[in-house]
C-alpha cells in the first residue's frame, strides 16, 4: 500500500534538481535493482508480492502491479522500485594516483540518456570502472540512463567534474586520449593500458577546452567508397575505441 | 497547404500493412530526405518555405510549420517530410556470387527499431552495402527506424528474407560468422575480407535454426575483474564485430 505522498515523492524523483535535493535516485527492474542492492543500500524498496517472497529479508514496502504501474517510469514495470541514495565519491578516489594506473573515460557534454548508459554499460563491459562526466552531461541518475545501462551502474562509478579543470591536475605527460577528425588511425597506434579516454558531445564533439588538453588524438576511419555517413554515434565510438585499448 | 486526406495517409504510414500495402515510407529532415533524394525518386515532398527555396527543382508541396508538425512522426519536425518508394531489391542483386565478393550482415530477429537504425548506420560507416533481415526484424521502412540511421538507409540496401533458406544456397565452405557465447575471441581470429556476420535478437541471440547454419563462431571478450555486464546492446556488438574485420 502506498500513500498519495510517497507516488507524488517518487514521481518527483524524474526532476534533476528533486534528486539532488534529496541526495535519491529511482531504479527500476529485478535485474537494476538486483545489481544495485549488491553494492548499495537502498532507501525504500516499492515490490510485488511476487518479488518480495524471493527476497524476504529485503524488507521491501508491498505494493499491488496497478500501484506499480502508477509509480514506474517504465512502459512495462516489472515487479520492483527502489530509491537508492547517489553515490558521493570523495576526492580521494580519483586522485592522480587513481587515474596513473589504469583506464578511464570522460565524457563532455554527452546529452542522450540513452547515449549516456549504454557508455556506462559499455565500460562496465570493458573494465573501465571510472567515468568522469563534465558538469554539462546529462545526469547519470535520470531514470531512462539508470534503466539504459541493465545494472551496469551499480559496477561503474560517475563523477561530475569540472573537465577543464581536471585535466589541469594531471602531469602533463600523462595520456589523455581523444577522437578527433585530425586524429591518427586509432588502428595502427600504441595505445596505453592507463589513461583517460575523452568523448565529446553528439553533436559538435569534444569542447575547446577539453579539446586544447588531448595529447593523444585518435581517428575511426570509416571504411565506405564515396559518401559515407557523417560520425558514428557516441556510444557506438565509445565502444570502438574501448575495444582497441582492451584487445591489445 | 495539405488536405485531410493527405494528413490521413501520411499518419497511417506508420503502420507496417499500410507500407506495405501503398508501398511507401516516410523520411524526414533536411538530412534524411537528402540523402535519400540522391538515389531515390521521392513520391512526394511536403516542405517549408525555406527548404523550397533551398530546392527550387524538387516539386515539393508547401506546408506550414504548423501543418509539418501535424504531418510528423518527430518531437521536432525539421523543414521537409516525404514520402519514397520502399526500394524492392530483384533476387538477381543478392545470389551467391554478390556473396562471395563482399562482407554482408544478417540480422535474425532485431526488434528494437532504435537498434535497427544503428545497426544500418554503422553498416555505412565500414561500407557494407546490404543488410539481409529475417522476416521477424523489425520493419525498416517504420520512421523510427528511418530516422535513427540518419541518412544511411539511403546508401544500405535492405532485404527481408527466410535467413535459414538463404543461407542454405551458399556453399558450405562460405564463411558465415556469427557471435555466440561458445565462440572463439574474436580479437585473436583470421577473418575474411568476404562472409556474412550475423547479429542475433537482443534477448535470445541467434535463432536455433541459423546458429546451425553459422561455421565460424566468434565472441567478444569482457575484461572485467568478476561480476559484468551480461552482454553488451547488439548495436554495439555490431560495431565492434565490424570494426574488427575492416580494421585488418
Amino acid at each position: 500500500m502506498i500513500s498519495k505522498n510517497q507516488l507524488k515523492f517518487v514521481r518527483q524523483l524524474e526532476q534533476k534538481k528533486f534528486r539532488r535535493e534529496e541526495g535519491l535516485f529511482v531504479a527500476e527492474g529485478t535485474k537494476v535493482v538486483g545489481d544495485l542492492l549488491k553494492r548499495y543500500h537502498p532507501h525504500t524498496i516499492f515490490a510485488t508480492p511476487e518479488w518480495n517472497e524471493e527476497h524476504p529479508k529485503a524488507e521491501a514496502t508491498e505494493v499491488t502491479p496497478d500501484e506499480l504501474r502508477r509509480l514506474s517510469f517504465q512502459q512495462h514495470p516489472q515487479q520492483v522500485l527502489a530509491l537508492f541514495p547517489i553515490p558521493t565519491l570523495r576526492e580521494s578516489t580519483f586522485n592522480a594516483s587513481h587515474f596513473t594506473s589504469s583506464l578511464a573515460l570522460a565524457l563532455d557534454g554527452i546529452q542522450d540518456p540513452g547515449n549516456l548508459g549504454t557508455i556506462i554499460r559499455i565500460a562496465d563491459w570493458f573494465g573501465i570502472d571510472t567515468i568522469y562526466c563534465s558538469s554539462d552531461t546529462v545526469d547519470a541518475w535520470n531514470p531512462k540512463v539508470v534503466q539504459a545501462t541493465m545494472g551496469s551502474i551499480a559496477r561503474v562509478d560517475i563523477v561530475y567534474t569540472d573537465l577543464p579543470a581536471l585535466l589541469d591536475t594531471l602531469p602533463t605527460d600523462y595520456p589523455v586520449y581523444g577522437t578527433l577528425l585530425d586524429g591518427e588511425n586509432i588502428y595502427n597506434q600504441q595505445l596505453s593500458s592507463e589513461g583517460l579516454i575523452v568523448m565529446g558531445n553528439e553533436g559538435n564533439g569534444i569542447s575547446e577546452a577539453v579539446r586544447q588538453r588531448v595529447n593523444r588524438r585518435l581517428l575511426i576511419p570509416d571504411f565506405h567508397q564515396g559518401e559515407t555517413a557523417d560520425s558514428l554515434n557516441v556510444a557506438i565510438a565509445t565502444a570502438i575505441t574501448c575495444s582497441e585499448f582492451r584487445r591489445r
